[in-house]
């Protein structure tokens, strides 16, 4: 099972990143696959530790795609790592194995701490429309546009029955970066 | 917003009902808005209470369409009524006022009481298929086929990529059930 999940990791010198993540969940072992090469990879094979947010603010995972990357973050609690302020949960994580692959290594962890923030406020259809169209933007110029549009048509029904405020926010943050990048196509 | 939560209601006999709904967040503002007729409606009239569980398993949302509505309960806390056991949190709620309609009357209600059971887990692709996929099944017979096999076509992907055993067995219930209606349908 793949669940979208903020991944927040430090480097030595105590800078943060802040990236979205699909965390594979097998029972109860919970599985990292960054990309490589990553800011969130480096930092993983520096420090060995990272906090996992269970986010439902869209604005994070669109804004992270669109050059919004700093979002309020405050101290882990059992590690030296950071937490997304808007996460309604968060697990604190080690390193225990590395599966090594040249694109995607897996880094197997296990828990060291979770914190319950706040309550679950059940299923928005137009969130799930948000990460799939922040799913689309991630492969720009990897799918044909036809195909994105389509896309994105079938998500926006969705989106415009039940968003709130910022999910329309995250939404328009996408739309602009798939029109400006027609444009930069077309010029 | 909408926020899509399973709705569990009593009759005065003390007949639990459970049923999915969409519910209205404005600010704290909630409002439920069930059809008319039906039994949530005719149990929040009576009792004037109700219980909005936000569950993250879509077995229960795919499961009410499909004939299995006998999913476990727990008393409610501090009102006459029933808690979803397997609910990642709850709200207790009242009716305050009701804006009359013919079609779906709106209950503006009042939290009196809410519990965080368990931790959001993050965002699933595939439980936002299974959603989608229950909202296309309680629409059969009134969408063409050939849409609902498209959109169903197009669900598939994210649910395959990222499913647990919850998603997938509620995924087979609901193609169980458009199975069933088009061979209803052609026989």
């Amino acid at each position: 099972m793949i669940q979208e999940t903020i991944v927040t990791t430090r480097n030595l010198s105590g800078e943060a990143h802040i990236a979205p993540m699909g965390i594979h969940a097998n029972g109860g072992e919970l599985v990292i696959l960054p990309f490589r090469p990553s800011t969130t990879l480096d930092n993983l094979l520096e420090t060995r530790v990272a906090v996992i947010n269970y986010c439902d603010d869209v604005r994070v995972f669109a804004g992270c795609l669109t050059g919004r990357r700093d979002w309020p973050l405050n101290c882990a609690e059992k590690i030296k790592g950071q937490v997304l302020a808007g996460a309604l949960a968060h697990s604190e994580v080690e390193i225990v194995r590395i599966e090594e692959d040249s694109v995607r290594p897996k880094l197997f962890v296990k828990t060291v701490h979770e914190v319950n923030h706040a309550p679950f406020r059940g299923f928005n259809r137009a969130q799930y429309s948000v990460l799939e169209a922040a799913i689309l933007v991630s492969r720009l110029g990897r799918l044909p546009m036809e195909k994105i549009e389509a896309e994105i048509a079938y998500l926006r029904i969705g989106l415009e029955k039940t968003a709130g405020d910022r999910e329309t926010e995250a939404w328009g943050w996408l739309m602009a970066a798939i029109d400006r990048f027609k444009t930069g196509r077309s010029a």
